[in-house]
């Protein structure tokens, strides 16, 4: 056995990572050692030191937070889990990066417990963690009570020089600064190396001055010196109004006599050769792959965890004694169980042919849900008077006072949705927050990692077509909804009307497991008789025959949103002519594949072979619903500046032209 | 008439942007009416005693390029063009946001003959006006001579609030610091409102010291000090090493009694009783809308304008007769004109059943025709090894040498595609950048608008599917392809094999109306026998018959990249269990869109109906070919980390199934 005398434990445990890390990647072929090496001082101090856990149970709910931005580093956060005691043994390090681990190549919440959010892409880490610091204060706000300081955690951070290089980087940190995150303590990994060399390459920001400028509080240290370290996160503890960025000066690949501070130590395994040299120096033993001392494991394990989280059992034990109603309203909403009968308050509009936009009836339901749902927190970049998501009486959360439920994110889409898949993953409070639709292309990102996730955050898209007008085609959605839609596991719902708008919200309001996103209209478009037409609650299945004719249908007309209402007109001339067409209305067709197929095979009615789409949006994915042989009516260009009435003649999403689809293809069928 | 002897000039002028503002919002019945009011008085200085340009010759090259990112503020671009002398009357104005005019909602530079770049989407006209700047000290690199001072323009940028807070604005001003950009000047129109109300909801960023931060000289002035607007200006045309930030105080809606500095008068009509109120503040005619005094015109009107342009051509005329080699390389490239026989130097590759992954082949071919197009410039968003796009011997451009070819964007796509729509804008240089394709998500909106003002840009996106194996689902593109195939105007171009790569590469550089994506695979894929399989000219024409069976095909299968590889060996499969197939490679539906339908048809062959199409991307779109009776075998989940062959058998994406689902169908179509 190895003589391990002359290493502090502290060495000894950042060598186990250092070298686990290293025969991780070199087993699995691919990833990422350079970074977990450098990071291994870093790691273990916060660990061991500070980090409030419960690795016998990840899901402790005062714990603190560990989001690892720098995703690729994965292995850091594998060693650390491992050493600390998770359920994570030494078999899944090796299986690094394999079929059926638990340890893949970036971290994945889902797939392992403890894990705290997906991270990969960069900036996406750092702003889940401005989520968190939002969720714990607003928490915090709402449910400590005089000696009940039930929530009151940290939320750590370490991001590299991608995250911060990334803009989503800029719009979290500065509302973080913005709101006073003083529990929020981001390290920056600042290893001078990325993919393409030296940072010098491409960056030369002052990154403590940038930071400074967001109203944050900064120190820069030495990530290998402990002291340094341990000192540096008691004064971010002990900022309090201010959110905190230590500048950890490491060395990647640190140890490795070749590769250290190169990019050949960032993103592929070392080499055999170069493993057996690191550990030479490092005077480790080379033999033996996935060593680990078993000290390393005493020196790891968190012995005050266990105590930590039954004193805080106990404490929410007397809390809820004391104050019982605070205590289910906050167990509620942590395992995001609405409250009985909340669907009651769902508002049901009446028929109108003036009606209302679709946003406008999504501010109506809002009105009456949020006194309902009291742990629904919403927001808007810098669109509230146009996405109608904030309130009458609902008051804004500031720097000074988390008691409001409603973030001004300002202009910055992106952060927006990385901060509310923070909300989403911290559980007791559940965010919606508004855009244009367009502009879910600068949250893109977000929102397929709050699918990939399983994260139920709720995205309000408004401004869902053309019918938007005059702000021109850079305004006006054209491919979102089919990228949306190709997104796995995201509901896209675009209703018809107010009705199917209420219905929309509860679908989404009801989904746990996974993100809603809701498009929805700016114009007027009629509240449908449901006397006349089929009830909107068809729209809880995805899609639903909203009109029938009398005879058997000869022609199916497909639309979804304002587009129904045109395909309704175009049923009107069509039975004028004596030519009976059903009209479906499918607003969201993620929920419709999942219905049964009898139920589906009933609404597409696939017999008939007339079949027409119409939605002022790309046509892609329509053949889906009509077939090679069927008729698209979409919009297969960009859009244009102008009243949107006359956009929508130019464009040719008029009844005439779906009458006129449907004539065109009975001929052919008759001829 | 009014008697305007108490007015400056200047004021004169600046009070006919503000009520022409005013008015065609009223009119439209929709705008942005405060920003152009608040805006008028820098404008005018910035026009009046600094843009060189000529309103008669927009194109002119050496012109100063002035970008509104901030483009809802519209009316302040069109008034200055229209009292600077543009081709746009009167009548276009009053036409504001209406069908046909080119006046729409936000400037489009392919509507209105002038406007620079499109902008809106707030940030991109900030990293347009970056990218602009980086071509102008790259051309004059290039192409300056001693005496020839050819290429000295400068990039005045507007941006807003807006444009400062999202994320993209953090990437490009931190690569402008990085590269020194000197000659970039940008104003922050610091009105203190957005949409939502004052910024201090969401906001309280030092914006000097964050751009001190990225190395800008900084100034701050009250923007509605003629003089101070007028010094700032010289003293950042002074500062020759770093880009300028003027930081201008000014107030939304100047002049309005009821709605100056508030958000009432940031995005619709003041309404007619307030402008009636303006107006009279302004000791303005109140009964005529659209009012431009004559003296304005002649107090706007650039006189030098015509005289630089002519001086700048007799100086290209003498440069041409001292330089003919570089002037005719120069005007090649600002016509977008590849060189005679370029496409000689197009590697062909050898057949090869371990091949190479296209990412490679790409690679190749940038190695043969980097020397061909002087003028191609690339870059990567941190990936450059991955991605390939850096080769040997060509050198990176960096702040003290613009010489280089190569730009390292750091971890910033969003910023990157930005700059490269700028580049593209310029003319003279024709940019092309890497990055993962899962990350073209992250710079989307700068696809999108490359697309929508059919600026050229090539967008090379790397590790296109499961293929990258590892590193797992966050970096693993299921809805990627769909996403920008429902894109108007992009071509998106997943090549087969090398050859493929080769064809693909020529598609994007001889387009010079849109952009290109190029979906490459890490994995390595077989070079085809073209003389066993069909010529790879055939991916000129989008899709093409790759190999088809003796037989008449009893069924059809559609495959893309790495797929079609697959699909191939399913052919094979079914042959030897008789079943003649045809296989279909389609690497660019758009393309095989635009072609004559005889050779659609002819590819298709729509009476067979056992279709079957396979790609290792989420299914959207693929009824287009396959109707809806046939089999898609795709990706409706994300991914998963492990070695990429194991993903593909785990996730079905097999010649097997591909066997299976043809002969399925034929039973059932027997049956």
């Amino acid at each position: 056995m190895t003589d391990f005398s002359h290493y502090s434990r502290h060495e000894l445990a950042a060598n186990t990572i250092r070298t686990l890390s290293m025969d991780a990647v070199q087993k699995a072929n691919s990833g990422h050692p350079g970074t977990p090496m450098g990071l291994a001082d870093l790691g273990i101090v916060l660990w061991r030191d500070f980090l409030r856990h419960n690795p016998a149970n990840p899901h402790w709910f005062n714990r603190d937070r560990f989001i690892l931005s720098a995703g690729h580093a994965s292995m850091l956060l594998y060693s650390l889990m491992h050493l600390t005691g998770y359920d994570l043994p030494l078999e899944e390090i090796r299986q690094f990066r394999q079929w059926g681990s638990h340890t893949p190549g970036h971290p994945e919440n889902f797939k392992t417990e403890g894990v705290e959010t997906t991270t990969g892409p960069l900036g996406q880490g750092i702003g889940n963690a401005v989520g968190l610091a939002i969720a714990e204060r607003w928490l915090a706000t709402h449910f400590n009570r005089p000696d009940f300081e039930l929530i009151d955690h940290y939320t750590y951070c370490i991001a590299s020089d991608g995250d911060l290089m990334e803009g989503v980087s800029h719009e979290v940190a500065s509302i973080a600064g913005h709101l006073g995150l003083g529990k929020l303590i981001v390290f920056y990994d600042d290893n001078k190396i990325t993919i393409d060399g030296s940072t010098d390459l491409a960056w030369s920001d002052d990154v403590e001055q940038r930071f400074r400028a967001y109203h944050w509080h900064t120190q820069r240290i030495d990530g290998h010196d402990v002291e340094a370290i341990h000192e540096a996160i008691l004064a971010a503890q002990a900022e309090q109004e201010r959110p905190s960025l230590i500048i950890t000066r490491t060395h990647i690949g640190f140890g490795s006599p070749g590769k250290q501070d190169t990019a050949a130590a960032h993103g592929e395994p070392l080499g055999e050769e170069e493993i057996l040299r690191t550990k030479e120096n490092l005077g480790w033993p080379a033999t033996e792959p996935f060593y680990v001392p078993e000290e390393v494991y005493d020196y790891m394990r968190p012995e005050a965890g266990p105590q930590q989280q039954a004193a805080w059992e106990a404490l929410f034990a007397r809390y809820r004694e004391a104050y019982p109603e605070l205590a289910a309203t906050l167990t509620a909403a942590v395992n995001n169980e609405l409250p009985p009968g909340w669907e009651d308050a769902l508002p049901v509009f009446e028929p109108s042919e003036k009606g209302m936009a679709t946003r406008a009836a999504s501010g109506k339901v809002l009105d009456a849900i949020l006194p309902v749902i009291p742990w629904l927190v919403g927001g808007s970049a810098d669109l509230t008077p146009s996405n109608k998501t904030k309130q009458a009486g609902i008051q804004e959360l500031r720097r000074d006072d988390f008691r409001g439920r409603y973030i001004h994110y300002g202009i910055r889409e992106h952060g927006m949705g990385a901060i509310m898949n923070g909300m989403s993953l911290h559980r007791g409070i559940r965010p919606y927050g508004g855009t244009f639709l367009i502009f879910s292309d600068y949250m893109r990102p977000t929102v397929r990692i709050a699918a990939l996730m399983f994260a139920p955050t709720i995205f309000v898209f408004t401004h869902d077509s053309i019918g938007l007008g005059e702000d021109g085609p850079t305004h006006q959605p054209i491919e979102q909804l089919p990228g949306l839609r190709a997104i796995p596991n995201l509901y896209v719902f675009r209703p018809a009307d107010a009705n199917e708008t209420s219905y929309a919200w509860k679908v989404a309001l009801e989904r746990t497991k996974g993100p809603t996103a809701l498009a929805l209209s700016r114009q007027n478009v009629p509240t449908l008789d449901r006397s006349r037409y089929a009830p909107a609650a068809g729209a809880l299945r995805g899609a639903y025959v909203i009109s029938d004719p009398e005879a058997e249908p000869e022609a199916v007309i497909f639309a979804t949103g304002s587009e129904v209402h045109i395909a309704l007109e175009a049923q009107q001339s069509l039975a004028e002519k004596g030519v009976a067409a059903r009209v479906v209305s499918i607003p969201c067709w993620e929920l419709f594949d999942e219905q049964p197929e009898a139920y589906r095979e009933e609404v597409l009615l696939p017999r008939v072979r007339v079949r027409v789409a119409i939605e002022a949006a790309s046509p892609l994915g329509w053949e889906r619903y009509v077939g090679r042989e069927g008729a698209i009516i979409a919009l297969d260009r960009f859009g244009h500046s102008a009243p949107y009435k006359e956009i929508y003649k130019h464009l040719g999403l008029t009844s005439e032209n779906v009458v006129a689809a449907v004539l065109r293809q009975l001929e052919t069928a008759r001829g």
